[in-house]
């Protein structure tokens, strides 16, 4: 394996050869049949980013609107965080559910996020452990089949992809997501499912939290119609996608509609705390989210000039968060709920000498002082006018 | 380890890269150190051929024309045999000897030709298993690292290779084993070793017989001043290589005519019986070859058709040889000494109807009738002349 590991990452494979292994990936293990629940169902991938929550507001936000999504989540790694993570800073909260129990709250629900099980794509598992020491991580065809395999053993209709692109991203470049957003597209849709990919800005961090109970906070004021701009919009983007897959819209403008209505009529809200509560947590965290846990040590970090947020460096928030604690480096490392970053401040603010631009949550005096300077390194402050990127940028789908 | 051996095998390694993989797996465990011994060790390298029984005259040979040879040597596998199945068709010889038995036979002997220790270059081993099921066999830096890594183990000063060419070597085209050839070479002076390579010829078997202990019987024709001519041809070609290497000759001629000497004066003959006594064997073998095992059916391959023999195809008579008992297609089957073919007509010879071109040595009545086909099939006789090819092809010295 460790052998057609290297020759798959030098010399590439081409859409059947990566169709093949994936089923073989699939049929390792379990494939959930939730073919007994009518309708579609649909869940949404992404490639990981810093201060991606969006996949704990989007759920129960699609599923309010009809969608079925029956989601299997990863945990953190490195600079990108886990919605596994974040979604166990809810008390009581268990990402570990049965396939049984999981096709249970997805009929009763309408969604579910858990965490992968052993009997769903095994192979993946022990490939990745593989892919890992044997410097292969980033072959395109063996990232498409580890993502669709276990997406697949999901019994679901559609996939939307989130390719994030940019510094904080695995994706670095435009052309890296494209051919990654059309690899996945194309194998996806071989194998008989709906897809469609967007790539989606990563030059900077998403929303205004990094950090897990920090950002489900953002996600669940993202479900009551509030919450940064840029999470909204990520979120009703990949949202329109899902209802469009699931043909509960036609059109992007009807889709996008629907959705906003059910931010506005507490329909959304109301749909995460049902799904709280049917993973075992504690639901009142929606109402009250000062239920979250709290770091003890806050430090504020103070604009020493006036100018304009120039760029905000994600990468540097990401490995900053786990040096806090919030992320790990080794798979097995325990992560602290509470801990992270809160900007106060995004690309393209006003500043002036003195504001606040951001406070750290963090388990002790020393890491808060330390992680001050590192936030402040972070965000660029300075005369002229930042660059504008757009938050959804391509959409691939085929 | 895997993942290695396939990215070299698709990317290739230049020479240094090579130095290294070699240097690591020589020094994966204990090197020879004959130092103690004065005067040059050279030690000869085949890469496998059909009827390649020249180690078992060239090493004493060369020996007695005051040359040491430490020659740690393999056993066959497919269609190529291997020295140390046939040495051990001689009742008593010992091809498992320590470190220390392998050095003190050098100096007094001359020569000694043993199997491989568990303690030279244990990784090679272990990065064959692999190759073999992994599909990384057939890359030259690989093989190379694997050649060198137990030949420079031995503690010599200078290695000639043989690299065979044609339908029965590993290598089939003059092309290849010409690469074969300078990257051993080239990388063989770069750990500090005199090196020469000579490409011979292996689009027919070397010499009149296939099988462990007629082979044996030619090469104490060979060491006796007789045997077929191309076998005589190929061990002085190689055997004037290594008198060059160890600079107890200038010229080839001269050196040439101090084997033929050798050849000549008994020296070579009392040479091998000293090698066979030294590891336990029955040396009066070499004053009367009878006394190696016989086989127990024999049966003659007789012309239908006059005609001149065009081309004897070396790979059918190597996989006959397996089929006979001669040779395995697993390490750990066992070999039968005294089966073969004998071959009675050459390349280029004149054949009528009726004449007997071969005879078959097997364990019963059945194998010798089935394999009598297949030698008939492995030699073409038509109305024509037969290509003439070089023995040597080739020299290569850089």
């Amino acid at each position: 394996m460790s052998a057609f590991l290297m020759a798959a990452l030098l010399n590439g494979m081409n859409a059947s050869e990566t169709l093949a292994l994936t089923e073989a990936m699939l049929h390792s293990g379990e494939v959930l049949n939730l073919s007994s629940i009518e309708g579609c169902k649909v869940d949404k991938h992404s490639t990981g980013g810093v201060g991606d929550k969006v996949s704990i507001c989007l759920a129960p936000l699609v599923a309010s609107a009809g969608v079925y999504v029956p989601m299997i989540a990863g945990r953190g790694l490195g600079h990108t965080g886990g919605t596994l993570d974040k979604l166990e800073s809810i008390r009581g909260y268990k990402t570990s559910q049965s396939a049984k129990a999981f096709e249970r709250i997805v009929r009763e629900v309408g969604a579910s996020i858990i965490g992968q099980t052993e009997e769903l794509a095994p192979a993946d598992r022990r490939i990745y452990a593989l892919r890992d020491v044997t410097g292969t991580v980033e072959s395109i065809p063996l990232i498409v089949a580890s993502i669709l395999s276990k997406k697949l053993a999901e019994g679901i209709d559609g996939l939307v992809l989130d390719v994030k692109v940019g510094s904080g991203a695995f994706m670095k470049t435009r052309a890296d997501a494209r051919r990654l957003a059309k690899a996945l597209v194309r194998v996806g849709q071989r194998a008989g499912k709906r897809m469609v990919g967007l790539l989606t800005d990563m030059t900077r961090p998403l929303g205004n939290t990094v950090g897990n109970a920090l950002e489900v906070r953002e996600a669940i004021q993202i479900v009551k119609n509030g919450g940064p701009s840029a999470t909204r919009e990520i979120t009703l983007a990949l949202g329109v996608e899902m209802l469009l897959l699931a043909k509960v819209a036609t059109e992007p403008a009807a889709a996008r509609k629907i959705l906003e209505r059910k931010l506005v009529d507490g329909s959304a809200a109301e749909r995460l705390e049902r799904m709280i509560a049917a993973h075992g947590g504690d639901a009142r965290v929606v109402e009250r989210p000062a239920l979250l846990p709290e770091a003890p040590e806050k430090a504020q970090v103070i604009a020493d000039r006036s100018g304009t947020v120039l760029s905000i460096d994600p990468l540097a928030l990401g490995l900053l968060a786990i040096d806090l604690g919030a992320g790990r480096t080794r798979a097995d490392q325990p992560v602290d709920p509470a801990v992270g970053i809160e900007l106060s401040r995004e690309v393209g603010d006003r500043v002036e000498r003195g504001d606040v631009l951001a406070t750290i949550h963090a388990r002790s005096p020393s890491a808060a002082r330390s992680a001050v300077a590192k936030v402040r390194a972070a965000l660029r402050i300075a005369r002229g006018k930042a660059k504008k990127t757009a938050l959804v940028c391509e959409r691939i789908e085929h």
